[in-house]
């Protein structure tokens, strides 16, 4: 199952496909079977978070894939390519490495929460992208795996996310065995939110984004920043970090109209200030 | 199921009602039907707070509420009221927010252990109560709820104890559609510690504080604060911590009497020193 | 159940017991019935760690016990019997604690991955000998438990290991009551990773360390260095550094030869360069 299948990364035209509903920006790469991560890709995965954080009617991203696969990773014959280059590929290696981590913090740091809609499998890399979403609803046809260890590359870059989703034990399994877990237990260990047959999927994703994006941008903005840097302070600190947080959000607009409108009992009306 | 129920937190004369039994002091919210975190009630659980820190015969307390519902969160009202203030209410928010994030701290930092008698639902600063309690024990009726995303007011202050108690997309769950989980999905993620059904919830509660208020209180507060100090060091610091806190709880009277004791298959008798 | 057992601690001749098999080091306690950490289990513990981590043949540690106990932690009657020393008993705490440390680190930082394979009880430092495993696998009969409040001495070096296992409430239980979980609430609360009928557990454990050492040695060094590294570091940093050791590990032979036999399907060949 987690057998990275063959993708020409060079002749794919279009490596990720965007579509925007109200509110909602849908980023699936769409380079299968593998859906790889190579440089276009990631290039290409990149310019379109870019583009969703400044779009200003965009209020949720749902990260997706079309074909059979999530991803497999990295594309390993784009980095095998580069082994006869004279610096053996460390250029190259690097490049891939921080390019993968800036796209992986892309996601954390978006000002719109980003959905990954797993429809199945998702390795190293491709594992990496769901554990750095902020949720994740997966098909019941979707598996989770971290093989870089069969293959003599452990995912130490998959890893960081995927320790920050599961407990040490769970992510240590996967990273030692290199066996992929199924959705089930993925849910079971924190990797992904919900289960759902594959034939819901885009429903349910859906239905997520829809209930996120009818919330004041600004508020989720807010939250969704101040949820990652308090995560990395001790008590006090995060404390007082978010204490002046609700401060400045309960002086914005949105809030003395959504605080007002509950209690007036009617339906607020965002302006996103 | 999460609206904020009217309170007139004005003419409430007594927001809390304090007992103690053998050991144990019992603090319940009572402003019902929303039990609202008023300043006027974080003043008075502060300084019930403040009491049984004091109180040498308290060697547990429990933080329950009267009523159907656990805590609905700060006092909207009291909030919206400082909005014609000259700073439009920016004082008073702030004030708020300290008052919140030091009861909060007050809870972590008790010697004693503090276990929730969750009742009912618990919402935005309600379920961060729950959340800062050591222990939290759950009716099958309570709910909890992050809301604030829907009223333009990201539960920030709520997200730091939730955050340290729920894996990343469960608190994102919560916290980016507002919407509520059931005591036994709470218990799923690591919010409570057991679900009981709603006529067995004091007594359960009773258990656990009769059982840890039979333990040396001497120890019990030694394992406390060790406990959170640790929790934000590295491996390594922490050990040369807690190897030190061992050391001094090794040559403590309770320890000798307590080993002793056990040694000698008969019941200690401590003395707290 | 969380009875410490008798055992004479003076006179086990061979506190722990050795065996080897192609890539794997079974270091078992064998001084049962108690299986206690003594100092002189712990120095032959520490000194057959050190041997596994020079031996070039092995790949993973199996830590495992004779007879049904798996360990009752700290032999308590050694450390009693130096209260009567000069300082109270102050330097041999200090001595057995730090040794204790040393021992919890020395598992953590060992180049192979270490699985605790899980008898019977485990209690106090025997519960933290788990909890500081990279896995644990542990027989149905297996019970966990950290009742050092029940003798006036909070399990606070247990504690380090185990808060770093279990979300805080479930970890505050086992340290405030002093109650023994099972080996299914175990796997649940992420302290160990499989349950499994006895009679299986040699067989299971031998079927992950078997799968382990089938590895490349150097990329599951690597690997397993990264994990715990990361782990006390921010975001940003934590990527910054994983991907330094994923472009030093892609210019290893070992990855080389890893990937290179998966694009051309055959079986890797391991040096551990």
């Amino acid at each position: 199952m987690a057998e990275i299948l063959p993708m020409n990364s060079d002749t794919a035209p279009h490596p990720i496909e965007v579509q925007t509903a109200p509110g909602i920006t849908r980023i699936a790469l769409s380079s299968p079977p593998a859906n790889a991560l190579s440089i276009a890709v990631m290039d290409a995965l990149m310019a379109a978070l870019d583009a969703a954080e400044k779009d200003e009617d965009c209020r949720v991203v749902v990260l997706a894939a079309n074909g059979k696969v999530f991803s497999a990773g990295h594309d390993l014959k784009e980095l095998t390519a580069h082994r006869t280059d004279e610096d053996r590929g460390r250029a190259f290696f690097e490049k891939t490495m921080r390019q993968c981590s800036a796209l992986m913090q892309a996601i954390v740091r978006h000002r719109c929460p980003v959905i990954a809609e797993v429809n199945g499998v998702a390795t190293a890399a491709g594992c990496q992208l769901v554990a750095s979403c902020d949720l994740a609803i997966a098909s019941e046809e979707a598996m989770f795996q971290t093989p870089g260890v069969n293959i003599g590359l452990f995912c130490s870059t998959p890893m960081v996310a995927l320790s920050r989703n599961l407990s040490p034990k769970h992510a240590m399994e996967m990273l030692l065995t290199g066996e992929g877990i199924d959705a089930r237990t993925a849910r079971e260990f924190g990797l992904v939110n919900r289960v759902v047959p594959p034939e819901y999927l885009g429903a349910i994703v859906g239905k997520y984004a829809t209930t996120i994006a009818s919330k004041s941008a600004l508020t989720v903005k807010t939250g969704k920043q101040a949820f990652y840097a308090q995560a990395e302070m001790g008590l006090s600190e995060a404390y007082d970090y978010a204490a002046n947080v609700m401060v400045e959000n309960m002086l914005a607009r949105d809030a003395e109209e959504g605080i007002g409108a509950f209690l007036e009992k009617r339906k607020p009306e965002w302006t996103g200030r």
